[in-house]
């Protein structure tokens, strides 16, 4: 057997270590996404679409945000059976439509692209795979440049495809993606100071059975990254509610069972979440707060992160949310390397 | 004290049972929709964008469908904290802003409908309250008649904003609404018929404690209403997938202690959910299976419900899942009617 894949959560380990020296080869490297920037411009698209799946989905959340705020402009996720069960044929000219996969093979992503294109949609392709089928499909893409993913669950190449999702938007607005220079050192301390509260995280949480996750803004996409990666390696079920969602209704479920993962980082999506979280810390539940702005909500547990501009939050916010899904999932006797091969263990509760 | 509302779950019970009236009620007056959808296929909109909260952003998703496949236009559902807190300001000539709300109160929604109002979307407000601020905020509105609802948990606003988003949809394309002619009745069947097999789901689930909800197409609208009734009103902790994201990894997470509720109507997304089902059920999962379609599909628990065109499928198939949703919060011993009043029993697990 080969060593590498003996230990439990060797490749995950690996590839969540190797994210600032990523971070700093996407912005070397950024002269090729901001060329793609600027055909975009060009067009002037007045309407955005994005495509994803699983872990790309939420990165489209991000997106989704980043091409509504700093863009301006309105943004749809595709729901992409409408095209491939129900053969919709909408006129997309003045659309925009990004498709987002590690692989860029997902047959879906494919025909929703194909068929974009040939209905007018000015197509983007958003891949860690260069030769993919979705590249050759698309008009342009951007490579994320992450290197080879071996562990199932997405960690290197989620945050690799947000940098690369902000340096591309950046540079449709005309910037030069400034505000992410201290992303790779940033992330390298976010790596290694919270490595010891995650510990403690694991700790606290190793028996947790209900979890929410919330945040809102940009950071809404960390929430629902958090609840997926914790479903796939720690067989923990989670579900995500943007902060305004969760005071509709849902905190009715929250209570001293629930462990509430909050992402609260500076500006203004976490500051929104301080009176979520007061509602939710009166309901009893145990709230782990993550971000920058971690110090300034109620918590029983909190996992700061290095500040930097709000819309790049995400970068580095999920950083310290693999770890602890990586944890978790070791703690509790699986190996977050290959989910699907997971041997139960007894569990104690 | 109220002997109405000394009775847990009275007013939901009540609710659930005036839905073929309610709608009844919304065929017979479908001029007024029809009239509304007059005056957007007359300002042909390109885009469209829909803005809810909760239970309503699910029929926003069921709306998102409708207006992808039957008017081919692509979609978006907004994230009001672009506008409401990063203050975003697009260009939305040619958009139609679809807001719905049962109250037709909610401060973001209206931020959301005023300000896409100036700039220059084609607003139509869907509520369930005439006289409300979103109304009046909007150039259009569509009134969805479902009369007061007292229980917490929306059962009878959300079926009659379905029916009514279908209604105006269908109208703006031309129709009038025969497909939806047959829905009353119908039902009217479901719920008679389908007490006896829910009250036999609400014995297999009683102590569920781990549950998916999934669907795909018109029908994904149906599992995420069913997660947050689930949890609104039972206390459980339910995450939905579409069939097609969970097998691109969360399937990991689902094995023999999870309860997987499929919706399986007739058509396209149903037959797709077929081999999604194959998967889920090769995990050992328990598969209970709600729909017209649903005796095609593997599944250890099967409530049927009556065929009807693919597209109003949601509104009959929801109905057995609020039977569940009240069934399995009685059995529990929660009051569904106040569930933020909930009195934690003692759980025998």
């Amino acid at each position: 057997m080969d060593p590498m894949t003996a230990t439990p959560g060797r490749h995950m380990t690996d590839e969540i270590s190797q994210q600032p020296a990523i971070f700093a080869d996407l912005l070397a490297g950024r002269d090729a996404i901001a060329e793609v920037a600027a055909k975009i411009a060009e067009r002037r698209p007045r309407f955005a679409l994005l495509a994803a799946r699983g872990s790309s989905d939420h990165a489209a959340l991000y997106a989704k945000y980043l091409l509504e705020v700093l863009l301006e402009m309105p943004v749809g996720l595709t729901s992409p059976s409408t095209t491939t069960l129900y053969g919709a044929q909408p006129d997309l000219t003045d659309v925009l439509l990004v498709s987002v996969s590690q692989s860029g093979g997902s047959p879906d992503l494919l025909e929703v692209t194909e068929s974009g294109r040939k209905r007018g949609a000015l197509t983007v392709a958003v891949t860690n795979t260069a030769d993919s089928p979705l590249n050759s499909a698309a008009e342009l893409s951007v490579d994320i440049r992450a290197g080879r993913e071996q562990a199932v669950a997405a960690t290197k190449t989620y945050s690799a495809t947000l940098l690369a999702l902000y340096l591309l938007v950046d540079a449709v607005r005309g910037g030069t993606g400034a505000d992410a220079e201290p992303i790779p050192e940033l992330a390298a301390t976010a790596l290694d100071a919270g490595q010891k509260v995650v510990d403690d995280a694991v700790r606290r949480y190793r028996f947790a059975e209900r979890m929410v996750t919330t945040g809102r803004g940009y950071s809404l996409a960390t929430a629902s990254e958090a609840a997926l990666k914790l479903a796939e390696t720690s067989y923990l079920s989670a579900r995500t509610y943007s902060g305004a969602d969760l005071l509709h209704g849902p905190v009715a479920a929250v209570d001293a069972d629930t462990a509430v993962l909050a992402l609260c980082s500076n500006g203004r999506g976490g500051d929104s979440m301080r009176e979520v979280l007061d509602v939710v810390h009166e309901r009893g539940a145990d709230i782990c707060a993550i971000g920058s702005a971690a110090s300034d909500v109620h918590a029983s547990h909190r996992i700061p992160v290095p500040a930097c501009a709000e819309e790049l939050a995400p970068v580095l916010e999920v950083l310290p949310v693999q770890q602890l899904a990586l944890g978790l999932a070791l703690a509790r006797g699986f190996d977050p390397d290959s989910p699907r091969g997971l041997k139960k263990v007894t569990r104690t509760r």
